[in-house]
This record gives C-alpha cells, sequence and structure tokens, in this order.
C-alpha cells in the first residue's frame, strides 16, 4: 500500500485507474494487484460497482474472488440498478470505508445515467479527493472521464457524428478515454474525437493494460498491453466543422505514442516518458 | 485519359493506385474510374492480372465488366498461376500493349512469388516508365512498393516481429501500404513498421478509398474512404531494437493523418495538402 493517509486530504487526492476491458483476472492480475496497492495504508476495504453490467451476478464474483485473493479486507459487491439504490444510505456508507472504488465493465451510459448526480457519486468524488483509488475497466474506465465515448463502430468512425459522447462521471479532466482499443482497432474513435476538440489528450487502452492517473497529472502504463496516446493539441486543419453528419472527417497533424508498463506520460507538457523520467515525475508523489 | 503519351519516356512515368480492397466496382466506380482515365491517351487496353487471387475466375469477370463499361478497348484478364505463365511472351506482349495493368486482391506473397524477376514484372515496369498506369487493390495494392507486409493481425502488432514482411514489387520506393485498414483497425501494423524503420511512410487505405502516387510523388486520395498516413520520420525513440521476438514495442512520437479524396500529401516534404494546395502540386503533373 501506498504511503499516504487519507486525513492529509489536500496532498492526497488519489489516484484513478483506467483498464482496457479485459484484465487478467485469475492468473497473475498484475493490472489489479497494482490497484489494490495504490489504495491507501489501512484502508484495504474494496467496493466493486457492477451498475455498467448487464450480468453483474457473473462479474462481481470474479472481482471479488481476485480481490481476496489480493488481501482486501472486506469486499463490497453493489449491485446499483437504480437511481435508488445510488442514493442509499447504507451503499453510500461502504464507499465512504473503502481504500478502493472499482467499476466493473458493460455499458458506460447505464454507469451514468443510474450514478450522475448520485449520493454515491458525490461520495466516491470526496474519497477520491482523500487520496482512495478509484478503478474502472472497459465501460468502468471510459465513464471516468468528463467527456465520455458511449457508442460508435471504429469502421464508421471519422465520419461526422459517427462517436456518441456525452458527461461522463466526472472524475479527471483533460483526458477521453476508449477501451478495447488495439483489439478493436479503435483509433478512428480517437481520431474523430480530437478532431471536435483538439484540448483533451486521446487515451486509448489495450485490453490487458491500464493507465494509472496520478495525483499530479502523470500517466503510467502498467499491465502486459499497450497504451496508446492520441494527442491533437497540434492538430493543423480539420474539415469537421464544415461538414454535414456522416461526411468524412479529415485531420492533419494528430501525434501518436504507444506506451508499455513502465512508460509515462505528462498530460499537461504533452511529454513523453521514459522509466527513468517517469520515475522522477512520481518522486513527488505521494 | 490524360495528356501524356507513352512515346516521351522521360517525362512521363505513369502514376500508380493503391486501392483499400473493397472499392465499388458495379455502382458508381469512383476509384476505378479514376484508374482508367489516368491511362494515356489512346491506350485504352487493359490487363488485369489475377495472381494474388484464389478464385481468378470470380474476381476477373467483375472487373472485365467494370472496365468494359468504362470504356476499355480490350481487357485482357490474365490468371498467372506459375512463373512460366509470368515467363509466357503471349502474356508479356498483352501488358506491353495495356495502358492500364491492375492486379486484383488476393495473397500479396502469391503475387512476388509468382512475379518476382519475371519477364512479366520487367515488362510493367517498363510500361510504367513509359507512362501507363499501374493500379492494385487489397493484396495487389500492399505489393506495389519496395518492401511490403504480407501478414500479421492487428491485435497482435506492436509486438516485435508480428508483422511480417517481405521485398515487394518495388514500382515504388519510400512507402509501406496497408489496406482493409480502417475497416480491420490496422494502426498497430504500420506502427510497428514505422518503429522498425521511420524512412518509410505508412499509408493505409480505407476499403473503398484509393491512394494515387502520382509522378512527381505527390500522393492524391480518392474515393469516397479515408486515406491514412501514419508519418514515423519524426520518432523519437523506441524500444524494438532491444527487444526478444513478440516483446510489446514502445514508440514516442508518430504523426497521423487523415486525408479524404481531394486532399493530398508531399511525400518527400512531408506536406499535408488540403485541396487548393494539392492542385497546385499536380498543376505542373503531366
Amino acid at each position: 500500500m501506498a504511503g499516504s493517509s487519507s486525513d492529509n486530504v489536500a496532498a492526497t487526492r488519489g489516484p484513478l485507474v483506467a483498464i482496457g476491458g479485459a484484465e487478467d483476472k485469475t492468473s497473475e492480475l498484475e493490472v489489479l494487484t497494482r490497484v489494490f496497492t495504490l489504495a491507501p495504508e489501512g484502508e484495504e476495504e474494496i467496493t466493486l460497482i457492477a451498475t455498467a453490467s448487464g450480468e453483474p451476478e457473473e462479474v462481481l464474483p470474479v472481482y471479488q474472488a481476485a480481490f481476496d485473493r489480493l488481501g482486501a479486507d472486506r469486499v463490497h459487491a453493489l449491485d446499483i440498478r437504480e437511481r435508488q439504490d445510488a442514493a442509499n444510505a447504507r451503499n453510500v456508507r461502504l464507499v465512504q470505508t473503502s481504500g478502493c472504488i472499482f467499476f466493473t465493465g458493460g455499458d458506460q451510459l447505464r454507469l451514468t445515467n443510474v450514478l450522475g448526480g448520485s449520493p454515491m457519486l458525490g461520495a466516491i468524488r470526496e474519497r477520491l479527493d482523500a487520496g482512495a483509488v478509484v478503478a474502472g475497466t472497459s465501460a468502468g474506465a471510459m465513464a471516468l472521464t468528463a467527456t465520455m465515448i458511449y457508442d460508435g463502430a471504429a469502421a464508421d468512425a471519422l465520419h461526422k457524428g459517427a462517436v456518441k459522447m456525452t458527461a461522463g462521471l466526472g472524475l479527471v479532466d483533460g483526458l477521453i478515454i476508449d477501451s478495447h482499443f488495439l483489439e478493436r482497432g479503435r483509433f478512428t474513435r480517437l481520431m474523430e474525437v480530437g478532431a471536435t476538440n483538439p484540448e483533451h489528450l486521446g487515451v486509448g487502452l489495450g485490453e490487458d493494460a491500464a493507465v494509472i492517473v496520478h495525483a499530479n497529472g502523470t500517466l503510467e502504463a502498467v499491465g502486459p498491453g499497450h497504451v496508446i496516446i492520441i494527442d491533437s493539441r497540434g492538430m493543423a486543419s480539420s474539415n469537421v466543422a464544415e461538414l454535414s453528419m456522416g461526411e468524412p472527417v479529415a485531420v492533419e497533424n494528430m501525434v501518436m505514442h504507444a506506451l508499455i508498463s513502465g512508460h509515462g506520460f505528462d498530460v499537461g507538457a504533452r511529454r513523453y516518458l521514459v522509466p527513468d523520467a517517469l520515475r522522477d515525475y512520481l518522486a513527488d508523489t505521494p
């Protein structure tokens, strides 16, 4: 477990972990181990939120077993289906005692539709501000950001309007996250997103890869898979604003990086970090 | 038909057209029309080469019908299976009288294996130098370059050695072409290729898109689909040379562009060309 205490709120905003959607849950647990060790010292309770999933009864026991194996004190498996479940005082209290909140995969629109504006999301934000780790896989990863993708086939993307977006859970700003990224060839989705607004950095997660968003804003790649960065800030031109819906989008100049475990990225400076540089960046992180 | 004559060899190297692999062959024929009109004035004979295909008897009549509809004088449908067919004097003569040579899709390794070093490939090079257009779709597009990709799943790419390459037909240098690019999410293939040697420009073709490689080296996108450019020349770092086979490849800084019909690219200057700029570039082209 990392060294910081949740008492020291100002200095200890917790990390986020966005996972690509098919991380190992039964063998080496490389990504989930990292999630667990990011929880604050002495806060080894975990809340699993399966709201995104259509089959919570299948998904929850798998994660429960994985975190039990990693040594969690208690694992609270919450199957929150309706908005009233997200206002339920007992559920909110379980979040408040957890050092790790974990969103399963499924449909990210269900996640925002049920949790948006709820007491439970409020409690999750408070836990994050107090140093807890918030993690999600697949839909649960994509929903972490202020704006999120919720639909759009990769083969159709790069046509105006093909990628559907809405407001996400808002736990981190400045990023747009996509999952199953290399396996489903979703580069075009982040290109269309980048064309519509080059401000936000595109982060594409391979299925057995994750990105840690550290408290100081540094990204760190974890796991056997790749994290692809698509940086549109230097985009020189695009026709997207002139097009009708469905017309093909042209894009001039986006920058791409492929990160493997141990490599990182400074979002503010748009700087790629090889392992030595990443270690320097993280030396000051609680 | 374009204005130049094949008599004036020095000034009239012909254009190449690389097509993404599922161009429209029965309706608007946007891409094939452009191929046909690039043949030199008065040289409306076309040779179809189905060597790459496993089902030439199904493929050849479709292209024959399309080029007949476009007004071809004669369409020679060659089903060249063996190396001796590629040395056959009658086949070579048909190429020598054609203003357009067209490679169908299939397996690019069959194309290089049968045509490599053959009198027929020699005749095709001579026709290109004399101003004829050489076009190919899918495997036929990927084989046009000096080095070509012939295998490697997109989901496995970005692991050292996953993308299989060998020498192509060598009709153009400086490019590596991939087909079915957006539909099969093949970005990772051109990223791995770029990491191994950033010299060559990656050109990814959407299925109903094509790129014309004009005689002066300018690229022009054609058709309803996208042409994706992946430019690794400015790559800042990669671990590829240090890895064992199968290990994940990291890449820092590749530049990406999405071209639509009418947009172009100056390969030498690595310059994106919006339609007005492309017209200026092509004004001097025969």
